[in-house]
Protein backbone atom coordinates (compact mmCIF):
# COMPACT_ATOMS: atom_id res chain seq x y z
CA UNK A 1 0.00 0.00 0.00
CA UNK A 2 1.11 3.27 -0.95
CA UNK A 3 0.55 6.97 0.49
CA UNK A 4 0.25 9.90 -1.68
CA UNK A 5 3.33 11.38 -1.21
CA UNK A 6 4.93 7.99 -2.04
CA UNK A 7 3.32 8.05 -5.08
CA UNK A 8 4.77 11.95 -5.90
CA UNK A 9 8.07 10.23 -4.81
CA UNK A 10 7.14 7.87 -7.97
CA UNK A 11 6.34 10.21 -10.16
CA UNK A 12 9.13 12.66 -9.66
CA UNK A 13 11.20 9.25 -10.64
CA UNK A 14 9.81 9.01 -13.77
CA UNK A 15 10.48 12.46 -14.95
CA UNK A 16 13.79 12.34 -13.56
CA UNK A 17 14.75 9.29 -15.45
CA UNK A 18 12.75 11.22 -18.60
CA UNK A 19 14.78 14.40 -18.28
CA UNK A 20 18.15 12.05 -18.14
CA UNK A 21 17.20 9.70 -21.47
CA UNK A 22 16.46 13.80 -22.82
CA UNK A 23 20.15 14.58 -22.07
CA UNK A 24 21.29 11.82 -24.00
CA UNK A 25 18.58 12.46 -27.40
CA UNK A 26 19.49 16.18 -27.29
CA UNK A 27 22.47 16.12 -28.70
CA UNK A 28 22.03 13.68 -31.30
CA UNK A 29 18.63 15.73 -32.45
CA UNK A 30 20.82 18.72 -32.20
CA UNK A 31 23.57 17.55 -34.73
CA UNK A 32 21.01 16.23 -37.26
CA UNK A 33 19.11 20.30 -36.81
CA UNK A 34 19.93 21.60 -39.81
CA UNK A 35 18.23 25.25 -39.22
CA UNK A 36 20.47 27.50 -36.83
CA UNK A 37 17.54 28.76 -34.69
CA UNK A 38 16.91 25.12 -34.45
CA UNK A 39 20.42 24.24 -33.48
CA UNK A 40 20.30 27.05 -31.30
CA UNK A 41 16.63 25.86 -29.51
CA UNK A 42 18.32 22.46 -28.92
CA UNK A 43 21.55 23.47 -27.48
CA UNK A 44 20.14 25.80 -25.03
CA UNK A 45 17.33 23.24 -24.05
CA UNK A 46 19.96 20.78 -23.50
CA UNK A 47 21.73 23.27 -20.76
CA UNK A 48 17.93 23.94 -18.95
CA UNK A 49 17.30 20.23 -19.04
CA UNK A 50 20.98 19.70 -16.84
CA UNK A 51 19.40 22.53 -14.63
CA UNK A 52 16.05 20.74 -14.57
CA UNK A 53 17.85 17.53 -12.84
CA UNK A 54 19.04 19.69 -10.34
CA UNK A 55 16.09 20.73 -9.33
CA UNK A 56 14.61 17.46 -9.33
CA UNK A 57 17.46 16.21 -6.59
CA UNK A 58 16.71 19.08 -4.40
CA UNK A 59 13.16 18.41 -4.54
CA UNK A 60 14.23 14.72 -3.49
CA UNK A 61 16.47 16.47 -1.06
CA UNK A 62 13.26 18.20 0.60
CA UNK A 63 11.58 14.75 0.40
CA UNK A 64 14.68 13.45 1.85
CA UNK A 65 14.03 10.79 -0.89
CA UNK A 66 16.43 9.50 -3.93
CA UNK A 67 15.21 9.12 -7.03
CA UNK A 68 14.20 4.90 -7.78
CA UNK A 69 16.18 4.57 -11.28
CA UNK A 70 13.51 2.75 -12.94
CA UNK A 71 13.32 3.98 -16.53
CA UNK A 72 10.60 5.95 -17.54
CA UNK A 73 9.20 3.82 -20.53
CA UNK A 74 7.26 6.69 -21.69
CA UNK A 75 10.01 8.22 -22.74
CA UNK A 76 11.66 5.60 -23.89
CA UNK A 77 8.61 4.93 -26.29
CA UNK A 78 8.72 9.02 -27.19
CA UNK A 79 12.90 8.34 -27.97
CA UNK A 80 12.76 5.51 -29.75
CA UNK A 81 10.46 7.24 -31.84
CA UNK A 82 13.02 9.98 -32.30
CA UNK A 83 15.67 7.32 -33.17
CA UNK A 84 13.66 6.25 -36.37
CA UNK A 85 13.09 10.27 -37.17
CA UNK A 86 17.00 10.70 -37.21
CA UNK A 87 17.44 7.41 -38.78
CA UNK A 88 15.33 8.77 -42.07
CA UNK A 89 16.89 9.35 -44.68
CA UNK A 90 16.20 13.42 -44.79
CA UNK A 91 17.85 16.38 -44.87
CA UNK A 92 17.32 20.55 -44.66
CA UNK A 93 13.99 21.75 -43.67
CA UNK A 94 12.42 17.99 -44.12
CA UNK A 95 14.39 16.82 -41.47
CA UNK A 96 14.06 19.96 -39.35
CA UNK A 97 10.37 19.68 -39.31
CA UNK A 98 10.23 15.99 -38.39
CA UNK A 99 13.11 16.72 -35.77
CA UNK A 100 10.58 19.04 -34.41
CA UNK A 101 7.25 17.11 -34.23
CA UNK A 102 9.40 14.55 -32.38
CA UNK A 103 10.83 17.48 -29.61
CA UNK A 104 7.22 18.53 -29.24
CA UNK A 105 6.18 15.39 -28.56
CA UNK A 106 8.39 15.44 -25.83
CA UNK A 107 8.38 18.07 -24.27
CA UNK A 108 4.48 17.64 -23.50
CA UNK A 109 5.28 14.55 -22.04
CA UNK A 110 7.44 16.68 -19.62
CA UNK A 111 4.49 19.44 -19.33
CA UNK A 112 2.10 17.03 -18.29
CA UNK A 113 3.99 14.99 -16.12
CA UNK A 114 5.02 18.06 -14.64
CA UNK A 115 1.63 19.53 -13.94
CA UNK A 116 0.56 16.35 -12.22
CA UNK A 117 3.93 16.29 -9.99
CA UNK A 118 2.86 20.25 -9.06
CA UNK A 119 -0.65 19.51 -8.30
CA UNK A 120 0.33 16.52 -6.06
CA UNK A 121 2.71 18.54 -4.60
CA UNK A 122 0.10 21.16 -3.52
CA UNK A 123 -2.26 19.25 -2.39
CA UNK A 124 0.13 18.01 0.00
CA UNK A 125 1.39 21.41 1.01
CA UNK A 126 4.97 20.92 -0.27
CA UNK A 127 5.33 24.32 -1.51
CA UNK A 128 8.81 24.20 -2.35
CA UNK A 129 8.84 21.23 -4.13
CA UNK A 130 6.16 22.84 -6.15
CA UNK A 131 7.90 25.84 -6.57
CA UNK A 132 10.81 24.21 -8.06
CA UNK A 133 8.81 21.90 -10.35
CA UNK A 134 7.10 25.37 -11.60
CA UNK A 135 9.92 26.65 -12.41
CA UNK A 136 11.03 23.52 -14.97
CA UNK A 137 7.24 23.77 -16.39
CA UNK A 138 7.56 26.98 -17.44
CA UNK A 139 10.96 26.13 -19.34
CA UNK A 140 9.09 23.48 -21.04
CA UNK A 141 6.05 25.10 -21.84
CA UNK A 142 8.73 27.97 -23.22
CA UNK A 143 10.72 25.41 -25.14
CA UNK A 144 7.39 23.74 -26.45
CA UNK A 145 6.51 27.43 -27.83
CA UNK A 146 9.62 28.07 -29.20
CA UNK A 147 9.81 24.98 -31.42
CA UNK A 148 6.30 25.59 -33.02
CA UNK A 149 7.47 28.98 -34.02
CA UNK A 150 10.52 27.49 -35.73
CA UNK A 151 8.51 25.29 -37.49
CA UNK A 152 5.74 27.78 -38.43
CA UNK A 153 7.79 30.98 -38.78
CA UNK A 154 6.80 34.48 -38.87
CA UNK A 155 5.24 37.56 -40.37
CA UNK A 156 9.49 38.57 -41.41
CA UNK A 157 10.91 34.92 -41.46
CA UNK A 158 9.68 31.55 -43.31
CA UNK A 159 9.36 28.67 -41.00
CA UNK A 160 11.04 25.45 -41.35
CA UNK A 161 7.66 23.92 -42.06
CA UNK A 162 7.02 26.70 -45.53
CA UNK A 163 10.51 25.39 -46.74
CA UNK A 164 10.08 21.81 -46.10
CA UNK A 165 7.03 21.94 -49.10
CA UNK A 166 9.23 22.41 -51.83
CA UNK A 167 11.81 19.84 -51.13
CA UNK A 168 12.42 15.80 -50.77
CA UNK B 1 13.46 10.71 -50.45
CA UNK B 2 10.23 12.13 -49.36
CA UNK B 3 7.97 14.68 -49.74
CA UNK B 4 6.39 16.62 -46.84
CA UNK B 5 3.20 15.38 -47.87
CA UNK B 6 4.53 12.12 -47.79
CA UNK B 7 5.66 12.63 -43.99
CA UNK B 8 2.45 14.26 -43.75
CA UNK B 9 0.76 10.75 -44.61
CA UNK B 10 3.26 9.18 -41.66
CA UNK B 11 2.33 11.39 -38.85
CA UNK B 12 -1.36 10.71 -39.61
CA UNK B 13 -0.37 6.90 -39.58
CA UNK B 14 1.37 7.11 -36.18
CA UNK B 15 -1.92 8.91 -35.02
CA UNK B 16 -3.95 6.50 -36.43
CA UNK B 17 -2.07 3.56 -34.73
CA UNK B 18 -1.97 5.50 -31.32
CA UNK B 19 -5.78 6.12 -31.08
CA UNK B 20 -6.27 2.34 -32.70
CA UNK B 21 -4.24 1.42 -29.32
CA UNK B 22 -5.95 3.87 -26.90
CA UNK B 23 -9.52 2.12 -27.99
CA UNK B 24 -7.71 -0.75 -26.55
CA UNK B 25 -6.08 0.77 -23.25
CA UNK B 26 -9.00 3.02 -22.16
CA UNK B 27 -11.62 0.24 -21.61
CA UNK B 28 -8.83 -1.34 -18.32
CA UNK B 29 -8.81 2.10 -17.16
CA UNK B 30 -12.53 2.87 -16.88
CA UNK B 31 -12.75 -1.00 -15.27
CA UNK B 32 -9.76 0.41 -12.40
CA UNK B 33 -11.17 3.86 -11.95
CA UNK B 34 -13.63 4.88 -8.79
CA UNK B 35 -14.72 8.01 -9.39
CA UNK B 36 -17.67 8.06 -11.50
CA UNK B 37 -16.53 11.47 -13.15
CA UNK B 38 -14.07 10.14 -14.07
CA UNK B 39 -15.72 6.35 -15.40
CA UNK B 40 -17.61 8.48 -17.35
CA UNK B 41 -14.81 10.38 -18.57
CA UNK B 42 -13.10 7.59 -19.66
CA UNK B 43 -16.15 6.03 -20.85
CA UNK B 44 -16.88 9.42 -23.59
CA UNK B 45 -13.37 9.35 -24.43
CA UNK B 46 -13.68 6.24 -25.66
CA UNK B 47 -16.08 7.25 -28.03
CA UNK B 48 -14.67 10.23 -28.86
CA UNK B 49 -11.56 8.44 -29.73
CA UNK B 50 -13.60 5.68 -31.92
CA UNK B 51 -14.93 9.26 -33.78
CA UNK B 52 -11.18 10.50 -34.33
CA UNK B 53 -10.34 7.27 -36.16
CA UNK B 54 -13.41 7.37 -38.80
CA UNK B 55 -11.87 11.42 -39.17
CA UNK B 56 -8.62 10.03 -39.57
CA UNK B 57 -9.90 8.06 -42.23
CA UNK B 58 -11.72 10.64 -43.90
CA UNK B 59 -8.28 12.31 -43.96
CA UNK B 60 -6.25 9.50 -45.52
CA UNK B 61 -9.10 9.15 -48.28
CA UNK B 62 -9.18 12.87 -49.08
CA UNK B 63 -5.13 12.47 -49.36
CA UNK B 64 -5.73 9.07 -51.26
CA UNK B 65 -4.02 6.96 -48.94
CA UNK B 66 -4.38 4.24 -46.30
CA UNK B 67 -2.64 3.89 -42.81
CA UNK B 68 0.90 2.28 -42.87
CA UNK B 69 -0.12 0.19 -39.72
CA UNK B 70 2.94 1.40 -38.50
CA UNK B 71 2.91 0.75 -34.62
CA UNK B 72 3.30 4.09 -32.72
CA UNK B 73 6.17 3.68 -30.10
CA UNK B 74 5.69 6.55 -28.73
CA UNK B 75 2.30 5.86 -27.46
CA UNK B 76 3.16 1.84 -27.24
CA UNK B 77 5.67 3.56 -24.52
CA UNK B 78 2.90 5.41 -22.79
CA UNK B 79 0.80 2.68 -22.52
CA UNK B 80 3.44 0.23 -20.95
CA UNK B 81 3.58 2.71 -18.04
CA UNK B 82 -0.06 3.05 -17.97
CA UNK B 83 -0.32 -1.38 -17.55
CA UNK B 84 2.41 -0.46 -15.01
CA UNK B 85 -0.33 2.05 -13.04
CA UNK B 86 -3.09 -0.64 -13.63
CA UNK B 87 -1.26 -3.11 -12.10
CA UNK B 88 -0.05 -1.15 -8.81
CA UNK B 89 -1.81 -2.95 -5.84
CA UNK B 90 -3.62 0.78 -5.23
CA UNK B 91 -7.18 1.43 -4.85
CA UNK B 92 -10.12 4.61 -4.66
CA UNK B 93 -8.86 7.95 -5.01
CA UNK B 94 -5.04 6.94 -5.24
CA UNK B 95 -5.58 4.39 -8.07
CA UNK B 96 -7.79 7.12 -9.41
CA UNK B 97 -5.35 9.84 -9.56
CA UNK B 98 -2.22 7.60 -11.02
CA UNK B 99 -5.04 6.44 -13.42
CA UNK B 100 -5.67 10.56 -14.53
CA UNK B 101 -1.79 11.45 -14.45
CA UNK B 102 -1.13 8.32 -17.31
CA UNK B 103 -4.19 9.62 -19.46
CA UNK B 104 -3.31 13.12 -19.37
CA UNK B 105 0.26 12.35 -20.46
CA UNK B 106 -1.60 9.98 -23.06
CA UNK B 107 -3.80 13.28 -24.34
CA UNK B 108 -0.41 15.30 -24.34
CA UNK B 109 0.82 13.16 -26.79
CA UNK B 110 -2.11 13.30 -29.20
CA UNK B 111 -2.02 17.21 -28.44
CA UNK B 112 1.43 17.24 -30.03
CA UNK B 113 0.77 15.01 -32.22
CA UNK B 114 -2.76 16.52 -33.91
CA UNK B 115 -0.98 19.82 -33.40
CA UNK B 116 1.99 18.98 -35.71
CA UNK B 117 -0.21 17.47 -38.40
CA UNK B 118 -2.60 20.55 -38.48
CA UNK B 119 0.09 22.53 -39.27
CA UNK B 120 1.93 20.44 -41.89
CA UNK B 121 -1.28 20.16 -43.76
CA UNK B 122 -2.38 23.62 -43.70
CA UNK B 123 1.26 24.35 -45.22
CA UNK B 124 0.40 22.11 -47.71
CA UNK B 125 -3.37 23.77 -48.56
CA UNK B 126 -5.12 20.52 -47.29
CA UNK B 127 -7.51 22.72 -45.90
CA UNK B 128 -10.47 19.40 -45.52
CA UNK B 129 -7.90 17.48 -43.90
CA UNK B 130 -6.59 19.96 -41.15
CA UNK B 131 -10.24 20.90 -40.38
CA UNK B 132 -11.00 16.89 -39.84
CA UNK B 133 -7.64 16.99 -37.49
CA UNK B 134 -8.34 20.26 -35.65
CA UNK B 135 -12.18 18.75 -34.75
CA UNK B 136 -10.10 15.70 -32.91
CA UNK B 137 -7.70 18.46 -31.47
CA UNK B 138 -10.81 20.26 -29.42
CA UNK B 139 -11.77 16.49 -28.30
CA UNK B 140 -8.09 15.80 -26.59
CA UNK B 141 -7.71 19.53 -25.37
CA UNK B 142 -11.36 19.07 -23.77
CA UNK B 143 -10.24 15.36 -22.38
CA UNK B 144 -7.52 16.96 -20.46
CA UNK B 145 -9.09 19.61 -18.83
CA UNK B 146 -11.99 17.37 -17.77
CA UNK B 147 -9.06 15.26 -16.17
CA UNK B 148 -7.34 18.11 -14.66
CA UNK B 149 -10.54 19.13 -13.47
CA UNK B 150 -11.64 15.80 -11.89
CA UNK B 151 -8.29 15.42 -10.35
CA UNK B 152 -8.21 18.80 -8.79
CA UNK B 153 -11.92 19.51 -7.82
CA UNK B 154 -13.62 22.63 -7.61
CA UNK B 155 -15.00 25.01 -5.54
CA UNK B 156 -18.30 23.08 -4.34
CA UNK B 157 -16.80 19.24 -4.43
CA UNK B 158 -13.30 18.11 -3.48
CA UNK B 159 -11.09 16.58 -6.50
CA UNK B 160 -9.13 12.70 -6.59
CA UNK B 161 -6.31 14.46 -5.37
CA UNK B 162 -7.77 15.73 -1.69
CA UNK B 163 -9.17 12.62 -1.49
CA UNK B 164 -5.96 10.37 -1.91
CA UNK B 165 -4.13 12.63 0.61
CA UNK B 166 -5.40 10.86 3.83
CA UNK B 167 -5.91 7.65 2.10
CA UNK B 168 -3.02 4.57 1.64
Amino acid sequence: MSTFKELLVEQLSDIHSAETQITQALPKMLDAASDPDLKKAFSHHLEETRAQIQRLEEAFGELGETPSGKACQGMKGLLKEGEEALDKPLSGPLKDALLIANAQRVEHYEISAYGTAIAWAKELDLDEVADLLDESLDEESSADEKLGSIAEGGLLESGVNEEAVSRR
